[in-house]
């Protein structure tokens, strides 16, 4: 926060919904803001999903949007993984792990990227096509399209679409 | 396209084969060749089959070849997602949500990004190992390698493997 | 070799498994080495796989860590295709594809990229989450963390996450 004009830009499309994708992501998005990057996660497509509230939001829907809220993820401690998952097992072997070497759960990689400041921005396109609303979706989120990401993408040189 | 020497490079590796992952490609070319980037999609591996041509195009193939070329989706209208496709279904459904959100189709993506003047390179090792040719190809095309590839990351700031 | 402080830099984090994506991450790799880039392969996750020895190594593992020493491939030779793997059918396929055009072989591809001074990178946090050794990756490798590859990564333009 003491730079002026020379901070380092990263930038993160999680596209992914899978745990060990969004883990990686966000393992990445804190390492960078613990070095002063200016972190911003664009979330898009299934990627959305780590956004979501655990808990059902009572708001009207559509049947489409209704069946893709149901059969999607709701939240990050429901992703399942992008290989070996097992019909769940996977995410609770990688779970189990993860705490006996204290590393950080998701929800807590989450919350640590917001203390640090890291911009996490839903992608309204795919929240509309998806029938995703913003009560729905975390606190402290902000909310834009492609243009916003290619801004601050352009002015980044790490870059990456997970 | 008023700029000196200055114009922004965007380039994104096109490795994915699924009708998600291809649709965010195009929407994130689109949208840089809408600010005046200079973008170039480089198309390997299951990548490629967004630019088959829908219908059979007839040219010699050996066995091995013939086999791929069955086996791969035949162009961009016959991609699967990279989850949720139960069996075609979810296509269906994401083709349908993006009609009623006015979304452009994958196809008109692609017409869109050409027409913009984005850059559409084929893979030349990643077609002589799974035998396709050029004819079997969208019109407007290059073929390249991996070298020209990396001669355009290397003058862009967004570089995306997707 | 020739350069005063202008060499190119080309990052690439390793996550996926696949066979198919490594050797798209090793052909860039060498292809940018080629070039007299600096390069960095940051294996993290299941992109770990590709750097353990063929045999097993003697060494002492806890239960789950045998687990997953057991579910995951053994190395270059053992990794499965992204999509079409058929069982195992499908990497045979590509194998004698790429074998007949003359192609490197993943293996091939490992070596080469050592012979050219591509910095091969185990992500030492992975490792100890699933429980795999040093004894037990190829020679050659260095062993690092997401710091590391933030800073090898910041100073370059070509950063891809495969």
């Amino acid at each position: 926060m003491t730079q002026v004009g020379t901070t380092e830009r990263t930038t993160i499309v999680l596209f992914s919904g899978d745990l060990d994708k969004s883990i990686a992501a966000f393992i990445i998005a804190n390492g960078a803001a613990a070095y002063d990057h200016e972190v911003t996660i664009f979330f898009t497509f299934w990627g959305l999903n780590a956004l979501r509230k655990d808990q059902p939001v009572p708001v009207k829907k559509g049947l489409l949007e209704k069946a893709f809220a149901w059969m999607m993820p709701r939240g990050s401690k429901k992703l399942g993984l992008s290989r070996m998952n097992f019909a769940g097992a996977g995410p609770a072997m990688i779970k189990h792990v993860m705490k006996k070497h204290n590393a950080l759960s998701l929800p807590q990689l989450i919350e640590l990227a917001q203390a640090q400041g890291v911009k996490l921005v839903a992608c309204t396109m795919t929240m509309d096509l998806l029938g995703l609303q913003q009560e729905e979706l975390l606190d402290g989120i902000e909310y834009a399209g492609v243009a916003a990401y290619l801004g601050d993408a352009t002015e980044a040189k790490v870059n990456l679409f997970i």
